[in-house]
């Protein structure tokens, strides 16, 4: 796959300035390490590589929380495999004991997919906050542009960490960034998935390709300031030539998911023009 | 107890004001039900008593997570005493085992007391989702103002809910409204404390008072916006009968749990002018 013309970087311009960014928030905010959970995906292998050039090998703990019958033999493989190409610490802590102990104390989990799949990234980020505070480390997130707009992650489970350094890219162009990088072919190429149950795929579950998806993305978020140009629906389905309801589809994930990308609200302070006693 | 001058309000309108705003929060996005965690403290049983309140009995489920051997007999005999006197649906999960799961998955953390005392609100918080998950229903977190700024909360843990409608309120505040709400005396005046081991303290730990800390906060928050002047840090110690540097003890949690009150931070998104390959 090649990716598409609107969303190619300077891949060596981008992997300079997020290391740099990683760096200067690192030695800024005096760190002394960062643990990076590694799922064998492609988000994870290129966090964790920009994070061991930004940092060097003795900063990065790799931490791999596989799920026994879960998480498939190659994600596992792949896993270690990242880990040794990086030559980082790491620890592996099985968690489907952890998981079941949950079910036994709320067992209703079970019957309920939403209630069973936002279990695990809880569990995980409880798991990689307890390795960080030990190390007093920072935790690092993965999450990329594509999943952030559309909500497709936990909220408090993987979209909980300290610093999140793919934010600002588009699921495909981490993908040409680890081509960039030369992680493993087999890394890159692989089916995007949470590895919440078996057999779960990102696309399916999203009704939608990343790369169609980041596409959208592309005119509805990055065009209009690139070329002070606002398209309507039907004009981006034709350039991208996808049916129109794709793009609402993208656009109803973002609005229902406004919550998972704002700190929580609450009532304003009350202030005398209306509770304060003496004012 | 009687609440610091400058704190006091109309507390007629703060109740008022605070039901409204979870109501109008409630109908404006179509939820359904709202858990709310239950710990025996005077914020939970006064978030407890306003959300109520706001939606009536029925839409609202109490959640008491105590650990056998760490929270207090009375704390467990005033959570219940606090959802009966609010007539609401509840559902208790004793945590020790879930806690000592964890431990038994990565042992360090028993040696640990910051990971130690992290890993119980992050495991609660993970219950009340599941719960919630399974009830479609909002989480309502009990943080309060105070908490808040000092920074004495766990990201991610009791730091992590869907609403805080208690937010805008200090301490000291907050048991005032729990006056006016007529809780039970034996909740408002307790000693405030995380109960994340046997026999923490919030005061003794933070090394201030609420009431203290309080009326530093309104010196250095409100009373520029009330009134248009700012105080020196000598001023305020005069005006409050206190040692400076417990202003500057204030300043400094505050400043070195930032990162705990703001989303987590990621590189700019990359715009053409330095890394798009076409513009």
């Amino acid at each position: 796959m090649i990716i598409a013309q609107e969303l190619d970087l300077n891949w060596k311009n981008v992997k300079r300035c997020i290391e740099n960014w990683i760096k200067n928030y690192f030695f800024t905010n005096k760190i002394r390490k960062v643990v990076v959970g590694i799922s064998g995906g492609v988000d994870s292998a290129v966090v964790a590589s920009l994070t061991k050039n930004a940092l060097g090998r003795g900063k990065v703990i790799g931490i791999l929380l596989p799920e026994k019958g879960v998480t498939p033999k190659t994600d596992r493989k792949d896993m270690k495999k990242i880990v040794e190409l990086l030559r980082v610490d790491f620890l592996e802590i099985e968690i489907s004991k952890l998981v079941k102990n949950f079910i036994e104390a709320f067992p209703l989990v079970k019957g309920d997919l939403l209630a069973y799949g936002n279990l695990k990234p809880r569990i995980r980020m409880t798991l990689l906050y307890a390795i960080a505070n030990v190390n007093r480390a920072l935790v690092v997130g993965t999450s990329d542009r594509s999943e952030y707009y559309l909500g497709y992650f936990t909220k408090f489970g993987d979209g909980a960490a300290d610093i999140f350094p793919l934010l600002g890219l588009y699921k495909t162009q981490i993908k040409e960034l680890g081509r960039f990088l030369k992680l493993p072919r087999a890394i890159i190429d692989k089916t995007p998935s949470p590895g919440l149950w078996k057999g779960q795929t990102a696309e399916k579950e999203l009704g939608i390709s990343y790369e169609v998806a980041d596409r959208i993305f592309f005119y509805k978020k990055d065009f209009p300031i690139l070329y002070g140009k606002v398209y309507s629906n039907e004009k981006i389905a034709k350039i991208i030539g996808i049916n129109k309801y794709l793009i609402e589809l993208v656009e109803n994930r973002g609005k229902n998911t406004m919550h998972k990308r704002a700190l929580p609200p609450s009532p304003p302070i009350p202030y005398p023009y209306f509770t304060w006693k003496k004012s």
